[in-house]
């Protein structure tokens, strides 16, 4: 399978690309706004990970050209950014691609991160609104620690939640989730259940703001 | 420790009086709008608690009077009776007692369960806008398995949540938590933060609906 990672310069891009170039054998493409970018931190991930004696063949292009080359499409871009990075590659997407939301909308004062639930209900509903009507939009990755994800020597055991309406959307993210060793897909029920899934992800960030040990937390659920 | 639970007829309150009745050496008091229904109910958790060996002695009384002879006061009702049970035994709670609130608010339709968040941001700050002004309110104990709490043959291993401003109260509620057996407290916190952490029950909800073998499942952050 082809995933791409719009945004995959990004930390929790990085972390996906990685994990899935060390744990499969799916090709991984990098997008960025800017393709010499792109390309630069694709070759950066080949380094890595020919130095634990893995072959790899992660490329970059432009956030456009990448999302045409594949099948699933990761938008691993900002919340803010959500809506206007899918509107720039639709004409890019085919018929019958995945595309996979892990924004989250937070807003941080003194008390700590909160969530920020857009009008839509979600991100993930922000996504599939602004998606053409023939691609499949799931919710996917918010709550995974971005320096735990890419460091392919810390241990995940961790769940992902994953939501989405298209059963074999969801079941293809799902298996591209369970693929990556310790990384499990836990299913959240449907686009209509996003904003409870995305609300973990300040929670995590408060927790580990506030108990030692704990940064770079995980949720499982069990 | 006395520790009252008003609504510990109730499913949550069942599990918590049995687990701390079991576990710890604290005074568990069970809390009713209804005197005789709380009598009854005490009298069959001491009656299983004897059961399994476990001499406790635990004893029912009307809200007002269970409130009144305890240090913390936990609020196993419903969200929509949380205001007008804590009015209830306003008078009765003593300057420096504790108040638990494990409520949720949420709502269901034909997609799963959803948090349905109050105008004061969380349940826990309408408990706390509730509370008198000498007591200290911590939401705590949302997303137990009730089920899974009350059965004394199952394993817990999981987390609770913590959100409050006293850190004081905090750290007694964290304790309580943390003498049941496979229970820890996790903070997530001050009451400004509460919604997050209330809306991981709807989540687990979900969970348990969506994917089979996860009826009673828990959480845990590693």
């Amino acid at each position: 399978m082809d995933i791409a990672l719009l945004g995959g310069t990004g930390d929790i891009g990085e972390g996906l690309a990685l994990r899935w170039a060390y744990d499969t054998s799916h090709t991984v493409i990098i997008g960025s706004r800017d393709a010499e970018r792109a390309e630069n931190k694709a070759e950066e991930y080949v380094t890595e990970l020919d130095s634990r004696g893995v072959e790899s063949s992660v490329a970059g292009y432009e956030n456009g050209e990448a999302a045409a080359r594949a099948d699933v499409v990761v938008c691993a871009v900002p919340a803010y950014h959500l809506t206007d990075t899918i509107e720039a590659v639709a004409a890019d997407l085919d018929a019958g691609d995945v595309l996979v939301s892990p924004a989250v909308g937070m807003k941080r004062d003194e008390d700590g991160m909160h969530y920020n639930k857009p009008g839509t209900g979600s991100v993930t509903a922000l996504a599939a609104d602004a998606a053409p009507d023939d691609v499949s939009v799931v919710g996917a990755f918010h709550n995974l620690a971005a320096d735990r994800l890419a460091n392919l020597d810390a241990e995940l055991d961790v769940d992902t939640l994953v939501v989405g309406d298209d059963e074999d959307a969801v079941d293809t993210v799902s298996e591209l989730a369970d693929e990556v060793e310790g990384l499990r897909a836990v299913s959240a029920g449907g686009i209509a259940n996003a904003a409870e899934v995305e609300a973990v992800t300040p929670l995590v960030i408060n927790i580990a703001m506030n108990n030692e040990g704990m940064h770079d937390v995980g949720v499982k659920f069990h």
